[in-house]
């Protein structure tokens, strides 16, 4: 879902258009040891790669997101990249200085989105020509990180001035960090942290809950026939809803019902408007999504610390780059500042150079890192001018 | 669900056990005009009814509660009603000066739990001899306020001291406030409010998504046969995590297995300690409950909006009552102290006393309303030392 508004083409007058690309790796090893064939994930870029090849931002994307992070496609897509606001000439992430990277990771989940490009569940196995279904391996934020350590390995790109992600994307960032840390010179972490937590990994629970209870789901076995539209509109109901606020949902609908002739003390069929929206927004975008790919999304996330080793303090200290948290008050999802202030001390004590910011206010909660990321630019814009590490 | 310590039987020990009755009405009609006979209600009462009939406090039950608000059936109940830590003698509701009385809702949820006595979906149709299902009338919090004025009228109270309730129980403190201003002379409402805004209208409507998911639902009518329990626990998962809040499940699970054996990077079925709880937990309630109830409860909740009139000004106008209210601070069902300070606004605008304590801390969020009540004691019984309206 998008709350932002709709920005004008004139906005993108004379910008080259974006044009997605493919990037193909014969196999990927999981950090569990199971092997991927055939991965292919969809790219982008905005910027120039200069000749030392050192001026690469790389920008990871959110749960629901694509590499579609700024920019448009065509001249009349209604929208632009996500986070076009902060990304482009003369912008806080500046594309005259910048060159900036972004990838689909593995399993996204926006399968039927013609613009991406992913491997996951619903793709064919090489080995049977079937979907994989559940028999896709589970992978982590490490092996979204490594599928796009080999897209910048083919393009001859050793050093990342930074990587850049809100939510799902400052996992990404983290994970980057950890993994790489001498290639990683900065982490602009946004609405995210370095680990889930229990709290987070029980809501995860919960949005998958849906799925697994529609019985087209099949235990994923259901490509070529009926699929599981109705857990996956729930599903997608639910993480709507736990990305947004009050202020926004309560003055959008208020008490409102869907239907000014249904009233829903007559029936349950009744709605209020608040429930229509979401079934509406929900089934658009269970339309350009895969139930199984959810999945893996979910876990992926669940599984998350950053470095992957026993402790978030074990992964943190292989960090050598600076950090720039972001912080949206209000946010559901990831609450900050409590859980980005434990991490910007345990940053810190550990000698590297953290900036946070709070700047990031508004009516759509975690959506806020979206929505109105344009009010932390000048915290990124001074962030990237510091020095790293 | 409770996570309240468990009181010693010295706590109780010489007080007298709680009993449970029932209350018959020959026939109520809803506030929308359908006709429910034979309803029953069960309800209990703690203190002594004096002469004049004018010492009786009716305490209303959360979403998920019963009429048991305090003390215990049975010497060895391993934990007393709800309210215990503040009702009893000498407690901020004091037993020895007040006559407490509390009632099972209609549709309460717990129809399975023995002790529980109510009329909803499950009931039996006296015109067909079979159970409504989803044919029993929709009611709202209007029709829970007259049955339990009925129960007074026929114990010959026309007058209460104070109607207290936390969460579903403020919002039926309010109406009663609103339906019977003369009869009703305080209000003590915690982690509640005076309507149900658009933010919890939809987040409802995601609680009450996984039953309707279950193909055991069968639109409601699975009496006899399989019931949806996999659907309603899925649903309890999500109340019981609402009700929660971050430091006390972070605290209690971190990232800890549900078995040290099964890494859940090894397999979907391998889960984390919070998840192997939610599904304990949620399953153990479930066992209790009946899915259309908590059906109908969402329902009631949704439509909820004091005084049922056109807006909740023209609502809180017909008050005569004065008002304590109780915020938890970290609460994600009623999001406080945001909207109570606006409530508390509205009251003292129409000249009202209003009294607002935000007394309850603790790391449980929703839920400290019950298991920190005792923070807001002293607040409680200053209030209802206080005068009314």
């Amino acid at each position: 879902m998008s709350n932002t508004p709709a920005g004008t083409n004139a906005e993108t007058a004379g910008l080259p258009l974006v044009e997605k690309k493919v990037f193909g790796l014969p196999q990927h090893t999981t950090l569990h040891g199971a092997l991927i064939k055939n991965v292919r994930i969809g790219w982008e870029s905005y910027g120039t790669l200069n000749a030392a090849k050192d001026n690469v931002i790389l920008v990871t994307h959110f749960f629901s997101g694509t590499s579609h992070a700024a920019g448009r496609y065509k001249p009349d897509d209604p929208l632009p990249g996500y986070w076009d606001a902060i990304i482009g000439p003369g912008k806080a992430i500046d594309t005259d200085k910048f060159f900036v990277i972004s990838s689909d990771t593995l399993v996204n989940m926006n399968v039927k989105d013609p613009t991406v490009v992913t491997t996951g569940p619903a793709s064919i196995d090489p080995d049977t020509g079937q979907p994989y279904g559940m028999r896709f391996p589970i992978v982590t934020m490490r092996d979204f990180v490594n599928v796009q350590k080999a897209l910048l390995d083919s393009l001859g790109i050793q050093k990342l001035y930074a990587v850049a992600g809100p939510s799902m994307g400052s996992l990404q960032a983290f994970e980057w960090a950890a993994a790489y840390p001498d290639m990683v010179q900065r982490v602009i972490a946004a609405i995210g942290g370095a680990e889930e937590n229990a709290f987070l990994i029980g809501w995860l629970n919960l949005w998958a809950a849906p799925i697994r209870l529609d019985p087209n789901w099949n235990e994923g076995d259901y490509y070529g026939r009926a699929e599981p539209i109705r857990g996956l509109t729930e599903a997608l109901k639910v993480v709507t809803m736990q990305a947004l606020q009050w202020p926004w949902v309560d003055g959008m609908f208020g008490r409102r019902w869907a239907d000014e002739s249904k009233d829903p003390a007559a029936s349950f069929s009744n709605r209020f408007a608040v429930e229509g929206w979401l079934e509406e927004i929900a089934t658009a975008r269970a339309a350009l999504c895969d139930a199984n790919h959810f999945l893996y999304l979910v876990k992926a996330n669940q599984l998350f610390l950053t470095g992957h080793g026993a402790t978030v303090e074990e992964g943190l200290a292989r960090i050598k780059a600076s950090v720039l948290l972001i912080a949206s008050a209000e946010d559901l999802v990831f609450p900050l500042p409590r859980h980005m202030g434990a991490l910007k001390d345990k940053l810190a004590a550990q000698g590297l150079r953290v900036a946070y910011t709070q700047a990031i206010t508004g009516a759509f909660g975690h959506l806020d890192g979206i929505n109105n990321i344009a009010k932390a630019g000048d915290a990124i814009a001074t962030f990237l001018e510091s020095p790293s590490g």
